[in-house]
């Protein structure tokens, strides 16, 4: 099926039942080493770790990368559905994410800095036979519909349970 | 080394050369598919992918999933380090997150429907021999000082260069 086709079956299904629109996604993870920790994410397994110079055994990219990850690859996809989505055709995409983190902040060293990213910058080379004007509408699209951009640039509640058992 | 030995080394170190907390982190997305894309972060390497309902093949977690695995391993992780911080014992944690989202927004179906999760649930179950209360007040210092939390709870800056050769 392709991704044109997917888009309007998709419409046509949340248009008869709107709850259809709702899904939730769900991850487990479980900490097994001093930082490894083992992710489970719809039976897709993976280990995120921290780098020695953290305290890991560096067995994978740890959380800070892995979030980076996501904003990657959700540019990409995003790219490829709003590149059929508007008709624009589309070789390949790459993304390169870079984020700069203060690590004052998750040691608490300094409660005045933040221990998240204090910037991030995203460079995306879409590559394809169309004008340039083309892909620059393309990317405007993006950013106004990718999942994780979204994400990143405006606040999401959460709410936490604490289960402790005594 | 333990972890206490190595936040003690890193508060001597910058407090020494604050520029010492500055810390860079680089992802790599190229787009390989439909909507599978091979990641490298430092050297680790995995599959993004969407789920077939979604256009993929179900190559790997989707991007929204991998913010769901950096959310709860940058959990796992953080209170690994403040159990360490507070001199709390901890057996092992399991981190939980679900995230709730509408579609219709990624899709372009409403554009009042914001792309990203509207809400993400966290279920935190430190294991241990201490009182509940020290996990408690362990739960309270992690949510602080967890990077990834903080990047779900808050807006962070993102500079975007879109890259086109004609």
């Amino acid at each position: 099926m392709s991704l044109t086709t997917l888009i309007e079956d998709s419409r046509g299904a949340i248009d008869a039942d709107p709850a259809k629109a709702a899904v939730g996604f769900t991850v487990t993870g479980q900490l097994v080493g001093t930082t490894e920790v083992a992710v489970s994410a719809r039976g897709h397994t993976l280990t995120v770790d921290e780098p020695r110079a953290l305290g890991g055994t560096n067995l994978g990219a740890n959380p800070v990368e892995h979030a980076l990850i996501a904003l990657a690859s959700c540019q990409a996809i995003t790219y490829r559905f709003w590149a059929a989505k508007l008709g624009i055709e589309l070789d390949s995409v790459e993304v390169v994410a870079t984020g700069d983190l203060d690590v004052r902040g998750f040691f608490g060293f300094d409660d005045g800095v933040r221990p998240g990213f204090a910037a991030v910058r995203l460079t995306v080379t879409p590559v394809g036979p169309e004008l340039v004007e083309r892909y620059q509408q393309l990317a405007d699209a993006v950013d106004a519909h990718c999942p994780v951009l979204d994400l990143f640039s405006n606040a999401t509640p959460i709410e936490r349970t604490i289960v402790v058992t005594a």
